[in-house]
């Protein structure tokens, strides 16, 4: 297995520092805006180690991504606290047995404190102790900002930190979670840096599955040529389900992976032929879904609404099945219905970073539209400098979507039912590419040594 | 990568129907032996898909153990029943969004009757209504024997089933625990053939890190070697700590891994050299290892108590350690001060099954030794015909024990102190099979390329 030759960025604890920065400059600003005082800490819990039901298997840990967005820790169990006033950071970190310390050995504060950059490290059980002997100027009563709001993506709220002692101060609940959410959306360069390592990585390690892949492989295989390629944490598309489906020849393979660098991750999908050689309709398909994805990026610019470029990519992909007679009529009208729902039911793209589906999409104010295929949006916002989002048109033939389609009346009359009937077998077709909005690059188009006449494939890798 | 050429054996539902088979049986007895009459159902919840924090991300599903044993079943959100005058089984699933199915599809009740070879398949929100009218005669409640009990690795409680309605039923928390963890205790054929086949391949994954293992590498590199070359679900040992450890040359590898299949797992330890030659005191220590592996195995046999195998691990070990001058005196008097336990800090093996600690390694009355070594040991029992134990001896120079060894004047003259701090820089070492009691068969030592004189490695690896 081929290693890759990238060379990973150094990842600097500066970049977490700026990221405190930015939530004190925008608690501040948000403070002052509101005639309130300059006082108070953010307060936020990491993420807890987790057994898998009642058993002793400790599952991979991984920091919950506000706690990394703000100190960049590894480790699970701490606490963390940044003041608005001084722009000073704490770390709490977890007294461990000294039973760990045999396995694991046992970090010292001072270790701490030097691998973080943080002002000060604590351990947790002198929590209450620290913030109230720390933050109690002139008798007052400490105030706590606490991480409580919804992700838009899941409907689940965060969970706000608590600890014994907590009662004794004053809490905001809701000012932290929307200002924190809003910072994470615009990336800052060495965030961006990341993200593009991850990138880099996740493309090269794509092109190295499209090179082994082969009728009668395992979805699993190419994973572990993804993981060994890319040297790095896998976010594979289909986590939740047994990934056991064999590629048969003349199957469409949709591989929607991406690496993770430092918290920081990638998505990116390659949708291509597993025998190497599209046929006619895959072609037609796959054109299809690469011009929809090349329009929307000739037109992604700072102040373009993305619910906008879902619909181009919408329409574009409908003007093209109607150039292959898979559909008729009027290109408006088939709009006005929403049948681009029909064969992308998902929506355009969504903001990455920290995760996958990266928070922010509707921030207070931005309603979620109702309409099929819209509905399924993760954001409608505007475009802006230092957003990531992903660009990830795909046009499918889903059995439940076009009876739906069928069974009404006016519907029906746009498609072609007998082409359909053909198309179906071709296999769905998505092409995922990861967008930094303000600098645009050359989009590389890699001609793979599979690759024969009549086909490419491209990579969806774009040079930012 | 090189591929497996091992094939894996059939996975056939009769395994669980045997599971389920066993656990009537064993129900049975346990009520006609307290003369209670032979009703009820034992019934257990399936886990649960989980995402991460508040995100949308979902975690890889891994099914709940105890579930697993008794349905096989592959997907979250189920609950399973199995009726002891009947042994009648019945499943109950979730019952998925229409937007569920646009993307996975939906199963039918009929598939995953077909699938796990249940009597019936319902749905969840059925449950209460299906409870009352097929195991209500006679206008008795009826009564659910619900999965309640700790987990002596863990220290965590299983958690009974709950729905809405139960209150309207007879429950049991203390009745099935113990005897399904019984039944887990003991492995049918079917269950010891996918072992088997889960510990072939790990072999065969141990061998290929073996010969890709090179000084510079990253564990996780490691990890993906192993993956690949095992086309399998992995359990690490480490897996909640980073495993971004680079190998050094001169360092000892530990890897401690094994494949998982259907559900069934191994765990296997080996130990070498990075660099592919054992120096002389790596030797030393590997050999003592060695030795107190192989010494422990030709005494296995059924009735045998396992805390003496422990014993004997490290008395073999101190008496190698006194062949080479590390530590000086009488073996019997460094055993009664239990200084064994700083070189081997853990137990000399655990039950292993579905579970890499599979439970019942202390069924009630069978209590937890206080003193340091022997308390870590995941069980004491006698050694029975159908379990599988791990069988894994180790020698470390933990600093924070030796130093407490140092400090107690009289454990402090057993120790030849200078020849210690030598040591330290040799790397632990552990050697680990699984192995089945009732059939020994040959040991396999596998001599590999980058062995040479001096140097060779066990790859720990039983046929059975």
């Amino acid at each position: 297995m081929s290693k890759s030759s990238l060379t990973p960025p150094g990842v600097s604890m500066e970049l977490h520092a700026g990221n405190r920065e930015r939530l004190v400059a925008a608690l501040s600003a948000h403070l002052s805006a509101s005639a309130r005082p300059l006082r108070g800490v953010a307060f936020l819990k990491g993420g807890e180690e987790q057994t898998r039901y009642c058993s002793d298997y400790v599952e991979l840990f991984r920091q919950e991504s506000y706690f990394a967005y703000l100190f960049g820790v590894q480790e699970p169990g701490f606490y963390g606290a940044v003041d608005i006033a001084s722009g000073q950071s704490i770390l709490f970190a977890p007294r461990l047995s000294p039973g760990h310390a045999v396995w694991m050995g046992v970090n010292t504060l001072p270790y701490f404190k030097d691998r973080y950059k943080v002002d000060f490290v604590f351990y947790v059980d002198e929590l209450a102790q620290v913030l109230q002997s720390q933050f109690s100027e002139h008798g007052e009563t400490p105030l706590l900002f606490l991480l409580y709001g919804k992700n838009t993506d899941s409907g689940n709220y965060s969970k706000p930190a608590s600890f014994e002692g907590i009662e004794k101060f004053d809490t905001d609940l809701s000012t932290l979670h929307p200002l924190l959410t809003e910072c994470r959306v615009i990336k800052s360069d060495m965030e961006l840096a990341l993200i593009q390592y991850a990138n880099d990585v996740s493309s090269e390690a794509h092109i190295e599955v499209m090179r082994q892949i082969k009728p009668g492989m395992k979805e699993y295989q190419l994973e572990s040529i993804f993981v060994g390629a890319s040297s790095s944490i896998l976010h594979y598309g289909h986590a939740g389900a047994p990934n056991d489906r064999t590629l048969n020849d003349g199957d469409m393979a949709l591989m929607d992976m991406g690496a993770e660098y430092n918290f920081y991750g990638s998505d990116i999908t390659c949708s291509y032929p597993i025998n190497g050689k599209f046929n006619r309709n895959q072609t037609v398909i796959y054109n299809a879904v690469l011009k929809a994805h090349n329009d929307v990026i000739s037109h992604m610019q700072p102040g373009v609404k993305w619910i906008d470029m879902h619909k181009l990519a919408e329409q574009t992909i409908l003007e093209s099945l109607k150039k292959e007679n898979i559909i008729h009529g009027d290109i408006a009208a088939m709009m006005n219905r929403r049948l681009g729902a029909v064969f992308m039911p998902h929506g355009l793209g969504h903001l990455l970073g920290i995760d996958t589906h990266d928070p922010g999409g509707y921030p207070e104010g931005l309603e979620r539209p109702k309409e099929p295929g819209l509905r399924s949006l993760r954001t409608i916002r505007e475009l802006k400098e230092g957003m990531v989002i992903t660009v990830e048109p795909g046009c499918y033939f889903i059995d439940t979507l076009l009876r739906h389609a069928r069974d009404d009346p006016i519907s029906s009359k746009f498609f072609n039912w007998e082409k359909i009937e053909i198309y179906k077998s071709s296999g769905g077709v998505r092409v995922e590419s990861n967008m930094r909005q303000g600098v645009i690059g050359d989009l590389d188009i890699d001609i793979l040594p599979f690759v024969e006449k009549n086909s490419y494939v491209n990579i969806n890798y774009r040079k930012t």
